[in-house]
């Protein structure tokens, strides 16, 4: 068995994806995984501390992005700019091509609780990274995670839109849209229903 | 063995916490829990699907009481008065004399990811059941969404004061007061830095 295996992990990811899609997230294991990307199991365990993990390949990398952005923004930014500059880094990950892949991998998460669980802890990380980088831009508690849960609660919205099979719109687009139309709402939070 | 098991989901629970607090959560096995609250390993599974739920016991019925009473606001209440009633319905938990076993709890949590996942997932429970509440009353998307996740970043703000072993402070005065220091916050969100 030769161990340089390039693209060890991009056909690992694609493998686990494939059989989740085919026969479901629980009814696959790490052998039939490995096996598929024409592995050993002892390979994924190198690139993978867990089934779940396949998943979020390269997600705390590019949640990186974000808060790297923040940090980057014009000093004379409102904290609301320097999380929209943030959403507008992840447009450089999610590419059209990366739209097929994208949608089948939600379709995955959304049918599994496991997966959910560590989905809201990746994007809780996102989140404290967010609020970190406006801290470093000298937003004080709690406006700096006031801003970072807003801009995560933008992202999911875009996120999600962008990932459904039907949508043809642009990631960058729908972040921006999300973000207005949660500023807007923002300012309706102490008004009394009009009924 | 007898059948009938009075407490036993109690017991399970204390004998866990400590046994966490004493070896840690990794070095706890369920047969080790089950064994310091006199019963058997069958028994903790037919109380608890796995070992990290046991600190989670009770958490989704408790967690129905903000939704409620967001269903319960006066009619003309404010998205963010009805929030404000939902983190004071906390209250009923959030004791003094809980405070011991939470702030042990929350220690435990701090030191291990696995706990930090199901507790994220937990808390993004808890704020979409707010989120239907606030739709139910005729809040729109995305404020309903809005103002749920501003009152889970003030209830994550007060629980955390609640909880250290330190504070002296009732849980529904700290949750009042995050929630003031948040809608302040909202306030500044748009205004460029000073400096």
């Amino acid at each position: 068995m030769p161990r340089w295996e390039p693209d060890a992990q991009e056909r690992l990811v694609q493998a686990a994806l494939d059989l989740f899609v085919e026969q479901g997230y629980d009814n696959t294991t790490v052998a039939q995984i490995a096996e598929r990307a024409r592995l050993t199991k002892s390979s994924f365990f190198r690139h993978f501390p867990d089934k779940r993990e396949v998943l979020f390949f390269g997600q705390d990398a590019f949640f990186r992005l974000p808060a790297d952005a923040i940090i980057a923004a014009p000093s004379n930014a409102t904290p609301l700019e320097a999380v929209a500059a943030a959403l507008d880094a992840l447009g450089t990950v999610f590419t059209p091509d990366r739209h097929p892949f994208a949608s089948r991998r939600q379709a995955v998460i959304a049918a599994n609780s496991e997966l959910q669980e560590r989905e809201a802890l990746k994007r809780a990380g996102l989140a404290s990274a967010m609020t970190e980088a406006l801290r470093q831009r000298g937003v004080s508690e709690p406006a700096a995670s006031l801003a970072a849960e807003l801009g995560l609660l933008a992202f999911r919205t875009a996120f999600a839109r962008w990932a459904d099979p039907a949508n043809r719109q642009e990631y960058s687009e729908l972040a921006r849209e999300s973000l207005a139309q949660l500023q807007a709402a923002n300012a309706s939070l102490s008004s009394a229903p009009a009924g």
